[in-house]
């Protein structure tokens, strides 16, 4: 389960994309990738590889997949094997770029830039400018279409390959919350716990899923703030709950899972009533979004299900969406499991489609115990949903 | 001399840059920095923080600094110190930025993106139709022209953080080249030689200069492919020299230098004639380079003092440029002290400039004996140069 296998996937997959989307060749133009990144060349090239001068990644509806690059990244590019063509050129590109298009003819040219999905964006104006240029006296440029529908789906749909991967980034996951049961005791500050957290990660020589100072988020008190906030000094306490948000990167993918514990009071045996209500409902409100998770729903869909059920189990409406792309980032694609408001644009009004890897996520707040709040990670499957993560059934009790 | 002081010492700089070029307002705009990112925010912003929504930096000719970024990213934009007015937005940058360029109505506005200079082209191309949709209606976006010519200046000319940065990787460049004299001895490959010279990156926990597969380049033997090549298995021999290429990335900037060594053979106590020539030639074609580097000279002009000393000492033009600047990166500016060659563009015509540094770099090989070259890293002075590598000025033997 190499990079290169997984690259070599992707372009398979964006060959179908292509044909299912219409369109005849997509063009992925960049230069000097050390300066500036197009984030699809991590799915159509290598994580890692640079290119230098001009070049052009063609793929074709016909499964053609050609690369124009420097001469001296001839090389490179070859051992990929993602493309069976590669040009090298010594002087311009021009030439080399006009003759393949002019091979290929095509109506439909899918190009690199995007004004709504940052992710399909890869393409500077200077790049763009000169791509106008290299192609005067050809019907080429009037033939330019955004690639952002194919970039969508090639990296919303995962492929064997990159599901392995997210599964075992959280194989990882689950491995650390249970190193971090066997830590807990009350007393502990937020900030230990997430020190202890850090620790497991530099034991596994991983790094955390997003932004560090966000992963963990831990909240051990009733009164620490939900969401965002970084780990304060607040301390677990017997009668309260500690709710963790966490996920690791593993061989250049993440997770993203939420997991709850409750530190029993004194004479307790089980957690009390009003926690153990919250925590079914939160678990109810997922398993309502999991059980109408399905290719063609659409995502404003699935969290309307999961929000319903919890505002009918009495509880306010969580403030956030319930479920994003997992992938290479906690962003890994376009569309969103989120109401339709005004902050999500468009994106609650996609479709899902089957490969997509989501997370399921909402939270209550029970005055006096703290947040209790889930985050599984699923599959989508033809039919339904594959859990990725081993569902939190109960509260872990301490 | 920490990040937070170089940014500020560059945003300082930029300003007086733009009323040298007589630009009223330089606008950076980006947006999910994670994704794409535009390589001048290293140099106003930070080298490591990432903004997510649309995020608009503008400098003024008369001093004003302003950020216009998301309400949750304010707060890390104030604690960089580089910009006194930082506006957050919740739901559209646009009022926010048609207020600030009604403000400041700016005749002429410099934009992130450059057609020539790939280090200065980071804005998308959907970024640029969204910036013009943004400023519909407003005279603004008539006036924008390409920041290419403050980007360039303010990259190529180090402050004095940025040259101390430079000095600490060049010493540290050094102190491996003499870990590696002691290292040499006849019968090693130049693999080996590279090895050892990643155990001493390793002891230190720093990055090579350079892409790793290439740094150090290593030539042990007359037959080594010279330039570019990845060290081989040739041996180091009696009566061959050795050349390596090297350099360190420490603190966020690059080193860039060479070294020669050579084996006496048995009976020698000095290097044989022909090789010394050789050297000579090298070093004096450096100095040559030396004594005309200074503010106010054309980067071919340069080029050609040091070329023409080594053809007229009887070896052939050497097939690359004498000299390129060296920073944050090993190309860390626009110019180029090299020859009028079609593939160097407009490069090698631009001007040299105080705060500039640049390596001076050049060789020849002698048959059956090796490849003889030097590189050094030197700062512009407003009347000449200051040596930052102390020079080489004889073959060092073993």
């Amino acid at each position: 389960m190499s990079d290169r296998k997984i690259v070599l996937e992707k372009v398979d997959q964006a060959v179908q994309i292509l044909q299912e989307k219409d369109v005849d060749v997509w063009l992925t133009f960049v230069r000097e990738t050390s300066h500036m990144h197009d984030p699809s060349l991590s799915l159509i090239l290598s994580p890692v590889l640079q290119v230098t001068w001009h070049s052009a990644f063609l793929i074709g509806r016909n499964g053609q997949r050609i690369a124009i690059v420097g001469r001296y990244d001839t090389d490179n590019i070859v051992q990929t094997g993602a493309y069976p063509e590669v040009i090298g050129y010594d002087q311009s590109i021009r030439q080399p770029l006009v003759d393949v298009l002019d091979r290929l003819d095509p109506e439909c040219i899918a190009i690199n830039y995007s004004e709504n999905d940052s992710a399909a964006d890869g393409l500077t104006h200077g790049m763009w400018t000169q791509l106008f240029r290299l192609l005067e006296g050809t019907p080429y440029a009037a033939r330019f279409v955004s690639a952002e529908d194919i970039i969508a789906a090639l990296r919303g749909r995962k492929t064997k390959s990159e599901v392995e991967r997210v599964k075992g980034a959280i194989k990882t996951t689950l491995d650390i919350f249970g190193e971090v049961t066997r830590f807990l005791r009350p007393g502990l500050r937020e900030t230990d716990i997430r020190d202890f957290m850090y620790d497991r990660l530099a034991d596994r020589e991983l790094d955390t899923a997003w932004e560090m100072e966000f992963c963990p988020i831990v909240n051990a008190h009733p009164n620490s703030p939900i969401g965002h906030g970084a780990p304060g000094d607040n301390r677990a306490e017997r009668g309260h709950t500690l709710q963790i948000d966490f996920g690791v990167t593993q061989d250049g993918f993440v997770s993203d899972l939420q997991r709850m514990w409750y530190f029993l009071d004194q004479g307790e045996t089980r957690p009390p009533a009003e926690v153990q209500k919250a925590f079914d409902a939160v678990r109810g409100a997922i398993l309502s979004a999991a059980a109408v998770l399905k290719p063609g729903a659409l995502g404003w869909e699935v969290d309307q299900a999961a929000r319903s059920y919890l505002v009918k189990a009495g509880y306010p409406e969580y403030q956030h969406a319930t479920g994003h792309h997992v992938g290479r980032t906690v962003h890994d694609g376009a569309s969103l499991l989120g109401p339709r408001w005004e902050r999500y644009g468009d994106t609650p009004n996609m479709e899902v489609e089957a490969g997509n890897i989501f997370t399921l996520e909402l939270g209550a707040h029970v005055p006096n115990r703290g947040y209790i709040s889930l985050e599984e990670d699923v599959f989508v499957t033809p039919n339904g949903i594959e859990w990725l993560s081993t569902p939190q059934t109960e509260l872990w009790c301490i």
